[in-house]
């Protein structure tokens, strides 16, 4: 099977100090996230800014669209993104109309979904979903759980690409042993290492020793 | 009854376009709102912007967050803003660190929230929520229905805020009789009216006939 990408979420407080993370490791990751932090705090001049220093990447602006999907959609493409995020509390409209307009769509899932959901989802041609750890839930000490891994399991046999994030380390990686993940999404683990770029070549790394 | 309130939200494309609007009916809304196109398209400085315009209006940032409550809240205070939107699919925890830096959070209700849900926002201080009509869904040709006000009479009877917003005209405010509605939230049919300002005082005056 092809290996897990990685994907650098790019969460960072302002545009120089995105340029700063992505410089050091834009090199070896496979997805560019331009946050949502990055996003509220800069518009759309970061994905422009990033599809400027990266011509050829996969950019992701993970706008979390909740709303007017194809406005949002055609900014972000406009501004040079490949893919955007959409939450999935936002109705089946604004994902069809944000999918339209881009590349790809991914759904966020955060709070209450169901599977009953995803199934309408896929048959709307979405095939993306990101599987969260929500930041706020880590820090009140929730973590991965097998619970989690068996939602994650299941949405991939229902046929999702599904990337993973929240709290990821190098040591996650393992806990995803036999799951198909298709990207592992990670943020502060890359942009606050000692070295950003060792970090990711570990990540890629640890990808392909536990998934090769 | 205090009047329901009037909210403009600035869904506009640019911060030049949106400031063109602002300043027609800046003198005649209660509620000053920066629109998540708005918020993706020219970052925080739509916000800065708008203090540095209005420095004694109450002003929202329509963020729709859905994680990093603390950090993206912190972020909106920094630039000016009062009160936040939050996503219903967001974390309880998410939902807290949101309010516990702002004046105060609203909670936008797409999807399928549940009056279980609405009942836990409630036990940890959230007082405000938006019911919404997706844009998408108008565009699909969907309206408010007696399905709509039911609900919204419902959550007021819980005891909280209730703004409404999506597609909303002069004649749908009719719609609303006897209902304690906090805040009327409209967008394009005061941003695209011949004269928004007349269009505010038009809004304000039906809002006095029907709840004065």
């Amino acid at each position: 099977m092809t290996l897990p990408l990685l994907q650098v979420a790019l969460d960072n407080q302002n545009l120089a100090d995105a340029i700063t993370t992505i410089q050091q490791l834009g090199d070896v990751i496979d997805v560019l996230e331009v946050g949502t932090i990055l996003c509220l705090q800069e518009g759309k001049s970061a994905i422009e800014v990033m599809r400027a220093l990266y011509p050829e990447h996969c950019i992701l602006a993970d706008t979390k669209c909740a709303d007017a999907g194809s406005t949002v959609a055609q900014n972000c493409k406009n501004a040079g993104a490949n893919w955007m995020t959409v939450i999935c509390s936002a109705t089946i409209q604004t994902m069809v109309a944000a999918k339209n307009v881009m590349d790809d769509i991914q759904i966020e899932l955060y709070g209450d979904w169901t599977f009953e959901q995803a199934q309408q989802w896929l048959a709307h041609g979405i095939h993306q979903v990101v599987y969260h750890q929500s930041r706020d839930a880590l820090l009140a000490g929730e973590t991965w759980s097998e619970k989690d891994l068996n939602k994650i399991r299941r949405l991939i046999e229902m046929g999702f690409k599904v990337s993973v994030t929240g709290g990821l380390e190098l040591e996650t990686i393992e806990k995803f042993r036999g799951l198909h993940v298709f990207a592992f999404i990670a943020g502060r683990s890359l942009r606050e290492a000692v070295s950003p770029h060792q970090a990711a070549l570990d990540f890629k790394a640890e990808i392909k020793r536990v998934f090769g």
